[in-house]
């Protein structure tokens, strides 16, 4: 059974839905487990450490948002999720750190058809897949563009 | 079920029955049909249909040489394969069009970590993402570089 440990990225759109169902399926069809992460980018990340007001409130606001939407998710999918991750960071980065702590063999993203992946601000179209530690499946879901 | 029309695109080096391995895997779990393509890039297409001596010989033998390789690699599998296609032409856009024309729901590629996706010459590292009508996994291989 080649996929045991799947991380599913998602941004928490009405699209993530979607990708996380195609997520449930490959758990269930390989007996794997599921761990789920959302990256917020850091605006400090985002703009280099060049921040000239203090985000923290706002960095806490939407970790808040983010747990409570990550939540809501996790309730819609008929497979337990082994853990949720709501962290901050760089996208792309967090999100291979994780796959590899936790030895996944796949990661799991939305992808934009014309557009590459796409998760989040600052994400690059193909960021996942580049340097990914593991096997990387890029689910279609419907540009709005 | 979600995959029950699986493409697997393969550059039929050595690293291929790796990728095939994981689409057959992915064919059981689904109960889905494979078709096996591999696109030889047309000495035309590649440059731009100025190519100032006659090629086709050199095609010729490039399609024998595919064929018998990619029997070989359908002689490994431990699936039933539903069709090969070898065929000459730009590799992404032949990768998409058999993908439409199939109504393919899954392409699966091999893909080098730190490169992005890579098939054969002048495939660009994401092209087969871009513009899929599908979901794609990238099977990870290993990078020689």
């Amino acid at each position: 059974m080649p996929y045991q440990r799947i991380v599913l990225a998602v941004d928490l759109t009405d699209e993530s839905i979607t990708v996380a169902n195609k997520a449930a399926a490959m758990c269930k069809a390989f007996d794997g487990e599921l761990t789920i992460i959302h990256v917020i980018e850091s605006l400090n990340y985002a703009y280099g450490g060049d921040v000239p007001i203090d985000v923290s409130d706002i960095q806490e606001q939407l970790q808040d948002t983010a747990t409570k939407h990550m939540q809501a998710l996790v309730d819609q999918l008929e497979i337990p999720v082994k853990e949720t991750i709501v962290t901050q960071g760089g996208i792309e980065s967090e999100i291979h750190r994780t796959a590899e702590d936790l030895e996944a063999d796949l990661i799991i993203v939305g992808s934009h058809g014309r557009h590459g992946l796409a998760l989040l601000l600052g994400s690059t179209a193909n960021g996942v897949l580049h340097g990914a530690p593991c096997d990387v499946l890029a689910v279609r879901v419907k540009s709005e563009h």
